[in-house]
């Protein structure tokens, strides 16, 4: 049979099974957006011809990795917020209060680059006015899963004193709704399936009990899956104790909300019990090591989640917080940040990173029918990695295997030579196909400057990030 | 004045001062081997011309980083032990123990061209078979601060059961101090002072009380440092108890091995007291905090060390560990483990750690006179990054700089496009220049074979690497 492609002489990493699903010698075929056959160079060569058959020789085949929590949003605000309490109130609202929708999409498409350079090739993408930034990923060419930020707080919300409940206004919810629906009326499913939607509430601490219920009805009724911050700060917690004497988890329990629809985000703040609550429910756990791990200096509970047989997935959630959305470096972080939480260098092995950014990821989301991994049937969303960059370097084969370690401890994101899309390079040989990087680098830049010049009287002459610019620090 | 480079209309950190010394729309005059003076664009264009004038728009130049702790001689087993409790016994020995003189000198090269590419310039390493890995620097142009290890130890220890005394072999010590010695006289202050040399007791545990009096001696003749393991693990801190009857750093205290000459690396299982210790009395520490959270599941007691006012630098380690050697890795580790350590994440801002690999790490092995900072004077080692790069963008400098944060939290190292060291271009967009990088790490693979070859009769069937492979997860 004839295909588009081969890649052959390469180790392929299926991601099938319980472990990689490692084949030496391996080879894939692609035809159309869809993976024909994957198995050894001789199955594929006996029994498919390909329009292009690439040497893999040296390269890892890998499935495209799977982004499942990010703000792409506010991508144009990378690190402008860093080692200092209250992340968000103090160092990000005063930027954050000037990005204008066109800065979204503009930041946005930075962010969606600097993610498939390093192997993303899903991306959940979560933020206010999503009905625009959509349409980079169409122009891209990468898979995204999106939802509207939806809640009822007004835009000056940065503003509220640290403690004060926040003020629900409908109208805004209902609004910030409509465009969650407008989203998913014209979107989920188009590109032939590349492009599909969820529903997006804000978090449990930030709009009504009533919304929160439309939008679970809108769930079932469109089939797709909620994505929602859940236990994410000790502000939400307080929020939630003020208004409803409840916890977070407890609240979502009683109204419905926890099971196999939900992707908890984050769960920064919940207690074992309330893990494992989440888990036994069936709703999945977004872990975003990086970011948390810089805003917060904590390490979610994702290994307690798993032991109570959740179903997880990583996500790089946003460059103002984390400050990079790159999933080697999130498989690294989740894995080394367990490790020492548990002071056990056994717990949390490369295999398990691996899994959480790919097959794991896919089921977490709704998409494993699809993507997540290598198998005759899924969509061709796959990565060539380099073995050969010193990162890499030596392979190891025999008595023990060292590319699996090595991909998540040590690679980077740069050993990313080729990256395939449904069925379409978007990156090749390290040079994006579908996008003019350094235009789209330059459009950013543009905007960041209009921001940062709004921005100036902003800022608290008292804040420590004007404190730590006067001390030569930044 | 004439001089040989100007890199101008660019950002430079200089790392002098407390911060960060940023200067905007700067430049850098460079003549010789020697920074000629850095200023603001204008005053440099003012007082100098140069053979090439370098655009440095979009980009930062910064001091070269510099890695206090690499043993590239075992880099050619990067990846084969991971994941696992007793991590040199379980995993690296069965291939360290067929690993010859050859294979450490080819492993070191692909080892250093990593660091290299990740902007690495002055190299600590320390390591068996030093007099030749040393060729390896010279070939390349780096600056090198090398030492011998010396133990008493015979090669087979990794067949020594954990929990029984090591023996010791005075014939195997002297033979080792005579190559450290050999290495010091051939080498220290070679190639015009880029290759200089230190002392590299293995550890206080691996050594008879009258070798490590010798090597004190030596150091002090020599004037150099002591670079030494110290409280690297629990198997350590056990062998000293049944010999000594003393913990290390007790005993270090008692023998007079804590003052400015020591660089105590690891201090893994330091107590909070026996931290403090050894900044009071003036030894530097080496953190290595890649490795140490892979092999152990630990983050070490820097920032105690710092508390008490220490002198600290990082290092990489070695590839088997860690599993990279990649200082922008190292960087962003130390911070963010450290702040889940302490579950604070304003503790060890970005700019600690900048400094921890520059300036700080420059006074910690001796060398700050010559590099760790960009000053009138030093030797020129500096890197170019690009700004551009989307994990770097945008760069926003207005009212908060984002760059230092970026660098730390986002860069993964391919960000560095350029490399000077000693005032020779090592490194230029992209391309090494004194290295065929694709023949090193083919030399590397081959060396590599030959070692799997031999190792696979040497793993345990029972060994949880070998149900790792076998279950499908490498």
């Amino acid at each position: 049979m004839k295909v588009d492609f081969i890649i052959q002489n390469t180790f392929v990493m299926t991601m099938e099974g319980n472990g990689v699903g490692m084949i030496e010698n391996g080879a894939i075929a692609i035809k159309g957006n869809t993976i024909e056959a994957v198995g050894t160079t001789d199955e594929i060569r006996r029994d498919y011809s390909a329009e292009e058959v690439i040497n893999g020789e040296n390269k890892l085949v890998m499935p495209g990795l799977i982004d499942a929590h990010i703000h792409t949003g506010i991508g144009i605000l990378r690190g402008v917020s860093q080692d200092i309490h209250n992340w968000m109130q103090e160092g990000l609202w005063p930027f954050m209060k000037h990005v204008t929708p066109e800065d979204n999409v503009k930041g946005s498409m930075m962010n969606i680059i600097e993610g498939i350079k390093a192997g993303t090739t899903t991306f959940c993408d979560y933020d206010g006015n999503m009905n625009d930034i959509v349409e980079n990923y169409v122009m891209v060419g990468a898979r995204a899963r999106v939802a509207e930020l939806v809640n009822e707080i007004p835009n000056d919300i940065g503003d509220v004193p640290v403690g004060e409940l926040y003020p629900f206004h409908s109208e805004i919810g209902e609004r910030k709704l409509q465009n969650n629906i407008r989203l998913i009326e014209n979107w989920h499913g188009a590109e032939n399936g590349r492009i599909t939607c969820m529903l997006g509430p804000h978090g449990p601490d930030m709009m009504s009990l009533e919304l929160m219920q439309e939008m679970k009805g809108l769930a079932e009724m469109y089939d797709t899956k909620l994505h929602m911050h859940v236990a994410q700060g000790d502000r939400e917690i307080d929020q939630m104790i003020k208004r409803y004497g409840k916890r977070s988890i407890a609240f979502l329990d009683d109204i419905g909300y926890l099971n196999d629809r939900l992707l908890a985000v984050h769960l920064t703040e919940a207690t074992k019990e309330e893990t494992q609550l989440v888990a036994k429910r069936g709703a999945s756990m977004i872990n975003c090591s990086g970011s948390i791990g810089i805003i917060d200096g904590i390490v979610p509970p994702i290994l307690e989640f798993l032991e109570a047989g959740g179903v997880a997935a990583l996500g790089s959630d946003q460059a103002p917080g984390n400050n990079c959305n790159n999933m080697f470096n999130e498989m690294k972080f989740v894995s080394i940040l367990n490790k020492a939480k548990r002071q056990d260098p056994s717990v949390f092995p490369a295999h398990l990173s691996l899994r959480l950014a790919t097959i794991e990821s896919a089921k977490a989301i709704g998409l494993a029918d699809e993507v997540g991994s290598l198998r005759a049937g899924k969509k061709a969303d796959l990565l060539l990695v380099d073995l050969q960059e010193p990162s890499l370097s030596p392979v190891i084969t025999d008595p023990i295997r060292n590319i699996v370690p090595n991909l998540v401890y040590s690679a980077k994101g740069s050993e990313v030579e080729s990256v395939m899309i449904d069925g379409q390079f978007i990156m090749r040989d390290k040079q994006l196909l579908t996008v003019n990087e350094k235009e789209v680098i330059a459009i950013a830049q543009e905007a960041a400057n209009s921001i940062s010049e709004k921005a100036k009287g902003d800022i608290h002459p008292n804040s420590p990030l004007i404190k730590r610019m006067e001390a030569g620090e930044l």
